[in-house]
């Protein structure tokens, strides 16, 4: 690919619904940098910066629908934002492509714009390369207060997680790739029907960022992070954190009707504890907060689960119905395992 | 590549040499989201965010060592903050690598260090994955005013360039590499001697960003740019977002002593203007400013030759020291045409 194809894929991107000029956009694409000034400046602002790589056949088949991939790529990203209880504030790019393919950026521009409108962050700037399919999306956001932090949870605090659990790792099982729950959890396909695949591909593909979540639990919540490499791993990276650990109550943990249909009670369980890729939100929350915490979320037509405790005691546990702790099979969370 | 060999990894970036606490950083690697303060701040204060990607063997030989391959990914984000007169804050990382190697990134974090801690501009997030070698940073700065835009050219504006050009591209003639510019320029490299070589190599791997140049020319220059492209192409950048032309004297280009042992006199005007990859700064100077200019470069250690001078007619001309117009053999530049 020549340069001079880059420049007319990059005045495309430029020129694309995905940029567009908001009240914090100084400079967008085409200088050296991009600028933006923050509104509502106070002392003690701060920016929140993520940045999260998706590579083809590692994050996402290669020849999925060039929407699907920009959709997911930003979701991704602006999730960490909703995680931290930032206002987005706009996003890089960074595009790594095989060939100069105007339909297919034209595709993944249009699969980026919708997001980026609903949630006021517009691409401003980024680079455009030949190489293997490869996503770099950086977002920048803008918090008031540090924000919610992993490292915040308290003893005591409830935990509670937004939406449902399990639905990433079994739209895997659906579009019949291999999941890594497939030693403990035999995913059932035979009973989905076609809005239930189309229920799978959505959440997989178009998981809706939780930016008015996190907004709204700002000062409620101690501790917050973003369901993506799993509850069991996600909570652990909080307690680790925080230096405390948790109970986890499985038999409350909130699976769709569609895992429902492909997986047993137990195993339902096991997907939404260690089926990642889901981008909800867990949150820990001081017993006095949670109520406010899930009215906001009912304002917001967001369910959210009480799913266990913040305790003294460093670890997870993992307790049935009746009280009783549940191993968790380590063949299950190996795959996410750190120390 | 498992995900605990990445949790290795992440650590070791984290904990790495590129990664330390500045005055500007909240919070760092770790959380949903880095953090950044701004110092300082005042109204009219910009964030200044660019991304460059790096692919292997587009950008880079995939086997470079990795010192090398980090310290040029940095250097050429770095540079273009100093095109925009901007004050490092920090740099994020999104890396793709093929496998686990711990070496390896021992290595590139040892070749980010350096630079990072030159400039004060540590490592405060990022990513990392499995897939082909790809490198995205993105570099975050901060102007107290509209910084050095590449739109803000003025005609009768001098046009000035720092440093040495055409270094890049002898670099890769002397690694053995096809250049661009092999149709136009015999590049010879039989009187190279060692130090030639290894002063190219460092021309390539290490170019030393402008920041502090950058700085200074605030509030004396009119536009800048970093020169990636060749001098013709960001020239043409500037003048184009500009809405002018300019005239370029070729004799007065600077080439280093060692191009001048590569090629003949006009060779070198062509490598110069032509060549890209210099990451040296183009300014476009109001004549009463240029002295300054030159006085500040000056203090700076850092060569500034004046090349030409911005024109209220649109394009660019070459002339040669008896003032005649060149034409540039349009091989040479279709590489970076755009428009």
């Amino acid at each position: 690919m020549s340069r001079s194809e880059f420049d007319i894929i990059s005045k495309y991107l430029a020129g694309s619904a995905a940029a567009f000029p908001t009240g914090n956009i100084a400079l967008g694409i085409g200088d050296d940098a991009a600028q933006f000034r923050l509104t509502g400046l106070q002392q003690g602002s701060l920016i929140n910066v993520s940045m999260d790589v998706l590579v083809a056949d590692v994050h996402f088949p290669a020849d999925a629908a060039p929407e699907l991939i920009a959709n997911r790529a930003l979701a991704v990203n602006l999730s960490d934002l909703a995680a931290m209880g930032a206002q987005p504030l706009g996003f890089t790019l960074g595009l790594t492509l095989p060939s100069s393919d105007e339909q297919w950026l034209e595709q993944f521009s249009a699969g980026l714009a919708p997001l980026a409108l609903r949630h006021q962050c517009p691409l401003i700037g980024g680079d455009l390369a030949r190489g293997p399919l490869n996503i770099a999306i950086q977002v920048h956001g803008q918090t008031t207060t540090e924000g919610l932090r992993r490292s915040a949870a308290q003893a005591g605090d409830i935990i509670l997680v937004s939406g449902t659990l399990g639905d990433g790792v079994a739209a895997l099982a659906s579009f019949g790739l291999p999941t890594h729950l497939d030693k403990v959890a035999g995913f059932i396909t035979d009973p989905l029907d076609d809005a239930d695949r189309l229920y799978l591909k959505q959440a997989f593909y178009s998981p809706e960022p939780r930016i008015e979540l996190g907004l709204a639990c700002l000062g409620l919540a101690n501790a917050c992070i973003d369901l993506s490499d799993g509850l069991f791993a996600d909570l652990g990276h909080i307690c680790k954190a925080s230096s405390v650990g948790a109970t986890i109550e499985l038999d409350s943990l909130p699976a769709s009707a569609v895992v429902q249909k492909m997986l047993n009670s137990d195993e339902c369980s096991l997907a939404a504890l260690l089926g990642g890729d889901d981008y909800e939100l867990c949150l820990t929350v001081p017993p006095q907060q949670v109520a406010a915490v899930e009215a906001a979320s009912a304002d917001l037509g967001i369910a959210m689960t009480r799913i266990g405790v913040i305790e003294q005691q460093t670890g997870l546990r993992c307790v049935n119905g009746a009280g009783e702790v549940i191993a968790i099979p380590a063949t299950a969370y190996e795959h996410f395992a750190s120390d």
